[in-house]
């Protein structure tokens, strides 16, 4: 790889041209050590560019109706001059070749704006590899002009946590369903939301959705002190109540010190890295031992922290003096 | 310290003596090098015989009268000839020349039934050494005979996923407030209990304690699927309720695969120590050049990831492949 080719990448990408984007986010994607550094290269000189867009999260019960909610509020915003990315955390994905049709047919309309760009998870890898791709992707699309990012997680183990710890703002959308009770809300996932949703507010479901929406915001006024995340109705299907969560969503990041929060998300995310690849290490060096000392603190043969101790002796300069 | 020590600890505390109790305690709770190593020696021959008692939790809102109810839990449970310790985990306490004054002039009564163990937190620390050294005094007063251990987490910080993940039931005490609120409940705690009690059910409040609970059981129910914790009330001072609340507790306890969930606590319990010695030792090592990366971070010239690359060098053979 020359000077040439990064300045390749890096123009593509500042000229806003798709296929420069997703050659970039194919490389941060990639786990070749060789495009890892490239990688890194071409996000140093792209990260001057980028931050410039607002970041929103949206999560879903399951039936929620987010790949059609994300496709109408991504036209909506388009359709008010705003450039959108779709990007995602899977940490369950697998694509074939690159393909992206899943997507393109998820989101047929906004697939073929030409203000839009949408880019499905990276493929299946620990949450916390698929998170850094998607992190690193916003850094390209939004030095490509982007200027707003919808990240969409689909709620497998704890992607939520790491979509919430990336985006300004977190939104959640839900169901009215029969009876008493929103189901199917993971736990924790109530506590990241900035701004709540009951999607599928239309037809004969909309008064429905206006009593849940009632309901939760009664029961999160009831549980958290201090305040609570706005609960709207919306449709996908319709379009009715996009505009006014959009602007709960502007509400939102106008209320919080968005710099602050950026700042603090960068170092954090710094040694949430820091933290996965030593523990992917430890992981990988203990692998063949760690069977045998499982059993024998089951057993009671060892204390937890005498099985602590040997596990760290795989570390060198790691055990020892602690 | 020769075997001839590590037996009279062993007998005392098999025996039950107070003195020899409490000194292992104070050895597991030590940090020097030398007693760390003779804890693991002592608890390893203690183990086989600890792993009987009943442990629950008790986590409470502040004002909630935990101490007031701890006493009057422990001492109806003395009275039908149980044998309860009780043990807390606070990270921000701190004690001199291990006086436990302050614990014993706060369950008065408590402290001197001869059928209970009282034992404040280990002093100021990490949580992580902390709940460690906590779950380490379990082991003692198991292998001494006391078949109910109650932890008591102050609310700071992650304190009550610790004392959850080292108990077989999660007792949380609330309170009625004014107006419709259940101020003061930390985000998370909810989810962790498994029986959820609102205190101070008595006189002129009871009738508001019995609607808070209603309140908080229709809440939960509203926004879990499933089953959720059953509510009740209570009342330290007069001790109304606790019979039955110590019932919802035996039922929990015989509704799950306690065995299984206790030697999954152990298996967590070996990696939690190890990542915790094992980052412990990375910010050790870190510490001085830490700053320094996060301000390049913070200003855009290192990208996390390479920021992260560089953190993890001062860990031999921890970084590079990776």
């Amino acid at each position: 790889m020359t000077e040439n080719q990064l300045n390749d990448y890096v123009n593509g990408v500042l000229a806003g041209d798709r296929r420069w984007i997703a050659r970039s986010i194919t490389l941060v994607e990639s786990t070749r050590a060789d495009h890892r550094e490239l990688a890194q290269r071409l996000l140093a000189e792209l990260t001057p560019h980028a931050g410039k867009a607002r970041r929103v999260g949206v999560s879903g019960v399951p039936g929620a109706g987010k790949s059609t909610f994300i496709e109408a509020l991504g036209t909506h915003l388009t359709g008010r001059g705003h450039r959108v990315a779709v990007l995602a955390v899977d940490p369950s994905s697998k694509r074939s070749g690159g393909s992206i049709l899943g997507d393109k047919t998820r989101m047929a309309r906004l697939a073929t704006d030409p203000n839009a760009f949408i880019r499905p998870s990276p493929t299946a890898g620990t949450l916390g590899g698929v998170a850094t791709a998607t992190r690193e992707a916003m850094v390209v699309v939004e030095a490509a002009g982007y200027d707003i990012v919808l990240v969409e997680t689909v709620g497998v183990g704890q992607s939520e946590t790491a979509v919430a710890d990336m985006v300004d703002t977190f939104l959640l959308l839900t169901l009215a369903r029969t009876g008493d009770q929103l189901q199917g809300i993971k736990k924790g996932v109530l506590e990241l939301a900035d701004v709540i949703a009951v999607n599928k507010a239309d037809g004969e479901h909309e008064m429905a959705a206006r009593r849940a929406a009632r309901e939760l915001a009664g029961a999160l006024r009831f549980l958290r002190s201090g305040e609570t995340a706005p609960v709207l109705t919306c449709s996908g299907l319709t379009g009715a109540g996009l505009d006014e969560l959009w602007k709960h969503v502007v509400r939102h990041q106008e209320g919080v010190d968005l710099a602050g929060k950026r700042r603090r998300q960068q170092v954090e995310w710094t040694w949430a890295l820091v933290r996965d690849r030593l523990l992917a290490r430890l992981h990988e060096k203990a692998g063949p031992i760690a069977p045998e000392i499982e059993r024998q603190v089951l057993d009671g043969s060892l204390t937890p922290s005498q099985a602590a101790d040997r596990i760290l002796a795989v570390f060198p300069g790691a055990a020892g003096d602690l």
